[in-house]
């Protein structure tokens, strides 16, 4: 048992989830509650006081040492505020790092969800000590991290720079960014739900798979369906493979990592997208080796969130 | 007069230029000399040798303390190699810095041209104690610089990125990096000529100020006709504005510098450009306060790369 830990905390749209790590990345216990966001911020707060001092008391740490915590952003790192009434309903201006600083009178820190997962990655994941570690999440959204000798990569101000909403084909459908054929638009999970559930499905198992009820179709469904030969689901995740491709070679061409790690709900159907990837990587490497750019499935899952939130508050404490 | 200078050398598909600068940025004299890459290395390194000697000579310094050369790419900084058998036909493994080195017995250092030119404008230019300044030179090519607290960021295995070649529209035309619609191929003065010279040109100026010779049609002219108001001229630079401000927001959405300084040929022309970038910036603020990004006008000039070539060995031997 370790008597000194610290806790990792990642709040997304509807859970969060806390983990307690020791110093070299052992974790001892990890839960998770729903966050009610529309309850507000108040009562959110409270939830996660309540889950620090579960997993606390779980871990059977005597010190708690500092709290990380990765969140759905937009995010101000260097405030420790969270600005986010987009997936987080009523929370503006929330000061959550003075808040759990106060509750607990240990040092806390706020990043955003992509750069913790990519950071999680680093620690003990598929990127350990890779010196330039690009992270793209794809899920609801398409998430970008870039870290650089295990630090997060910050723009201007401190802000989290948004790669996924690099434009990538101008005549693309729109987004909410306000652009039309970002890299979101065309990949993210909503992008393929959207696709197929405005397909021609007559022929297609799709529909009979999600119950017969077409709001249904997600993305998982429409790689399910694409394992099996579906046609129509397989033209969808064609179609979104050479989009997701193109993404990739902007990366390389741009960042020239050392290594780009996928994770995401969508990238659990990696193995869809990679035959595409190789293709479009052997096409483009004239400027850049682009073949000697590793590209690896995530390996933490869920937890690489968790696994960065800690990490960041150790390395601010070490 | 400075008794200690050291020299950067910029070094060009035509032309080699060299200029003298003391410690805090003072250019004490400049030559340029035309390469003839095409007679093979050795001879032009004696020509390059013979340039630095006329200018340390003409400087009237005592001491040599180091020699910066700035190179059209590719290049491989590291071990001081020249590998460009595109722009400098015949120059492949050119060990350019251990032979400056044995010639005159001071450290050498080598760097890719747009890297240097972005250096220079960081040190004396647009971008002065700029935190994270993007540079994009609009010529032949495509160049992009990415300068980090005053250092060049580099890619895998000390890799130049190429972020001139980030494809913006994959229904663009083909590039000879592999891709179609990347910026290159989009933007660059080629381009803009190539597209003036299969367009319809009855009633437009640009083959009059040819005098008659399609195939003098270049961005420059076809820039001028613009100011004048031809309208195929117009069109023309209005779409590859368009692009170009695809390419601004893709940087500022996956970089997120605070400033990006805008060289190069075409890029005397910015002012036609700017317009439609100011409308692009205001469209695309959702994610990131795009506007906040300032674009600056690179204010060296063709020496810009001279004076980034002589900062870094500068900022190596002190």
């Amino acid at each position: 048992m370790s008597s000194e830990i610290v806790i990792g905390i990642d709040l997304g749209g509807t859970h969060v989830r806390a983990g307690a790590f020791t110093s070299n990345g052992e974790m001892l216990a990890v839960q998770e509650t729903p966050i009610e966001a529309a309850r507000g911020p108040e009562p959110g707060l409270r939830r996660i006081q309540n889950l620090i001092e579960a997993i606390w008391n779980a871990s059977g740490a005597k010190m708690l040492l500092g709290i990380g915590v990765g969140s759905t952003g937009p995010i101000d790192p260097i405030h420790g505020m969270i600005n986010n009434p987009f997936t987080l309903p009523g929370w503006e201006n929330v000061p959550i790092s003075a808040w759990l600083r106060n509750a607990f009178d240990v040092p806390v820190a706020l990043e955003n969800d992509a750069d913790v997962a990519a950071l999680g990655e680093y620690w003990r994941g598929a990127g350990q000590s890779i010196q330039r570690l690009y992270a793209v999440t794809v899920g609801t959204g398409v998430g970008t991290a870039l870290i650089l000798d295990g630090q997060i990569y910050r723009g201007m101000d401190g802000l989290h720079p948004e790669g996924g909403h690099v434009i990538l084909d101008p005549s693309g459908p729109p987004c909410y960014c306000g652009a039309h054929g970002c890299w979101e638009s065309l990949c993210a999970g909503p992008a393929i739900a959207r696709q197929a559930r405005q397909a021609d499905l007559h022929h297609s198992i799709l529909l009979e798979m999600a119950g017969g009820d077409v709001e249904k179709i997600d993305a998982r469904l429409v790689a399910e369906a694409a394992r099996l030969g579906d046609p129509p689901a397989c033209a969808i995740i064609d179609k979104t493979a050479h989009y997701f491709s193109l993404g990739i070679i902007n990366v390389i061409h741009s960042i020239t990592p050392e290594m780009i790690v996928l994770g995401g709900g969508v990238m659990k159907s990696a193995d869809l997208f990679l035959p595409h990837l190789s293709k479009a990587i052997a096409a483009h490497s004239i400027m850049i080796p682009a073949h000697r750019v590793r590209i690896a499935p995530a390996q933490l899952g869920n937890y690489a969130g968790l696994y960065g939130a800690a990490y960041t508050i150790w390395s601010t404490i070490k």
